[in-house]
């Protein structure tokens, strides 16, 4: 009730008297979204551990998990934290170590959360060893594996592989297993791409920890992901666990690359037509970046939605109108380039909804979910989210 | 005090010692870039009217304004009441008229304060008239004029200029007069160019008042405004006011266009380093797009800094060193593709400081400002900014 409560003295009922721009989740959706990926792992015997990253919400990760605190992943000490003081307790804090932040997970694994954190050098394990014994307590950690050359992490080839191992062991840390995370999937949208990328995923992952185990080493957890991977994997076999975030809510990045349809993405940004410029073939709405983030995911992809393809109050999309450009606090609604559409009769002070290029981005801009279900305009709920780090 | 006290239990006493990703301010370099543009108007006998969209920081709006509150600009109507809360009653709301945003202005009228809206449309006219009779004020508004072609307003020529006019009148609102902005002036270089676009603002700005005095109207404010018109103007005759908010802390979009040197940024993302790949030449650093945002205005100039330019612990700048990529969390510095300069070797926990593209979308992505000065690397303050709508 935050944001409203300040806004206006009280919430608002119904989307229509919302203060915009305003962040709307749609929880069938997102409801819908869950049981996908869950029922789809279930089947595979994989343990599903959604990234909260995307969500940041307490009560969203309730809905991941409604049996109970399940195991959860993390971009930062701040959403470990805030998860815990919830009662999730299997936290994997996903991004590589650094001394402050080895010490404040150590306090977390003192609090009796079973925090496992992730590195990929000699100098890291003996820092997260140091961390531990100044805590009391026995660190947990993965390593990290690079399975397309994305961003951190060590080749399932690379023999440092077995030096880490060796430098957690005299370091007295336990290695958890190993990690990697198939980022370059973001990218593609060929389905024999995305199948590809996924088994290689899949194999560099087992390969390392095949590797780990032949020189005498536990591995018990192998845990890859990303939202397209999880999708597009044909075959499982070795891997335990899989991390994913952005399948909860989707976005068009996704669309584009094919793992979802329009229909599936749960969040929107409610906005407010504030001006017309019919010469141009411009609607003025409130919604700039601030609202939308200036992500441009969709930029590379086959069909570019510029900040966002524009919805009615239902939800239904107007063909081909986009978020053509965003100020701080100002978008352009326009008629893609090249499209027969006519743009649509808005008012002033009509309002409209925006599908996010990036999920994780837009919803990162905003207090809280206004939260709709069943078709319905009513906000049965405004869910908060946390933020910083 | 708040993030650090949430984060460490106690506010950190320096930098090297703050949990990152984490937002410093330079307070030599912020009272250095506001006394600058405030002697340069002062010069001109033209009132400066700060936008608060770039701070969003009271203690900023304070420090802009020493001899108590002034005029301020304001992008949301939270930050209206934000401001106003501390004292501040001499506000523009630069942002076109909506039926929610007209009442709820109309609301913080009633409390006394002069806030002044905008609109381009008799529609809109009409709609704050009303607003401002269910309130029990005279409202005050702004006709926005557009100079360049870059988001909304009417041109100076348009015949509709009069007919808002007359609207306005027959709606018992008050004309504060016309604000114009330079938008398009942020994707120049050229300072020729920049002097055409600042002497283009003004003299569309003074050509709509002139049209508006001419059919009987009082027009008593003529307000331009964007950092690099505000510095490029050679001439300010007929223009009574400046709007700019960015020019408090410059960026490198700003330094791009040659309003400012690196040496007066004013803000930095501090960074850790978490990994090393020296076989592809990048260290890897705690600060991706949710630190830094999302925000690649300089892609477009001559000098693509990428997601920002990397600086040591005391701010010195590595040569062509920038965050070549960024994830949710994590940045990728890379020395600039066709540079000869060497990667430097940075140790895991080793911090670097980042100058952001563009410091309203990267300040926005905190809670608050780490303030630094005198070169010292003790933390003097720490200033909360503030969000939302």
């Amino acid at each position: 009730m935050r944001e409203a409560d300040i806004q206006n003295g009280e919430a608002a009922a119904t989307i229509g008297a919302l203060a915009t721009p305003a962040l709307l989740l749609d929880m069938d959706r997102l409801d819908r979204n869950l049981d996908r990926l869950s029922s789809r792992m279930a089947a595979r015997g994989v343990v599903l551990r959604p990234h909260m990253k995307t969500a940041k919400s307490i009560d969203v990760a309730r809905r991941a998990h409604r049996s109970g605190p399940g195991p959860i992943t993390v971009s930062t000490l701040a959403e470990a934290e805030h998860f815990a003081g919830h009662g999730f307790r299997d936290i994997t804090y996903a991004v590589g170590l650094a001394p402050h932040t080895a010490e404040r997970a150590m306090r977390l694994r003192k609090a009796g959360i079973d925090i496992k954190v992730l590195l990929d050098s000699p100098e890291q394990a003996a820092m997260l060893g140091a961390a531990g014994r100044i805590a009391g307590v026995t660190p947990s950690t993965f390593v990290e594996i690079d399975c397309d050359g994305h961003r951190g992490g060590l080749t399932a080839t690379d023999l440092k592989l077995v030096v880490v191992a060796a430098a957690l062991a005299e370091a007295d840390v336990k290695l958890a297993g190993i990690l990697t995370h198939a980022g370059e999937s973001y990218s593609l949208c060929a389905p024999e791409a995305l199948v590809a990328a996924a088994e290689n995923e899949r194999a560099v992952a087992v390969a390392a920890a095949t590797t780990l185990r032949a020189a005498g080493h536990e591995c018990p957890i192998v845990s890859v992901g990303s939202t397209p991977t999880a999708y597009f994997a044909e075959d499982l076999t070795g891997v335990t666990e899989m991390r994913a975030g952005v399948y909860m809510f989707f976005d068009l990045v996704m669309h584009g690359v094919g793992v979802c349809t329009t229909d599936d993405i749960a969040i929107s940004v409610l906005a407010t037509v504030i001006g017309k410029k019919p010469e141009k073939g411009w609607i003025l709405v409130d919604a700039g970046w601030m609202a939308l983030s200036r992500d441009r995911g969709s930029a590379a992809q086959r069909v570019d939605q510029a900040y966002g393809l524009v919805c009615d109050l239902a939800g239904k999309i107007y063909p081909d109108l986009i978020v053509s450009q965003a100020s701080q606090e100002h978008g352009i609604l326009a008629i893609r380039s090249g499209s027969a559409q006519a743009l649509p009769d808005l008012s002033i002070g009509a309002k409209v909804r925006v599908l996010p290029n990036h999920a994780c981005a837009t919803a990162s801009q905003h207090e809280l979910y206004n939260v709709v279900s069943g078709g319905s305009s009513a906000i049965g709920a405004q869910w908060p989210r946390m933020r910083g780090w």
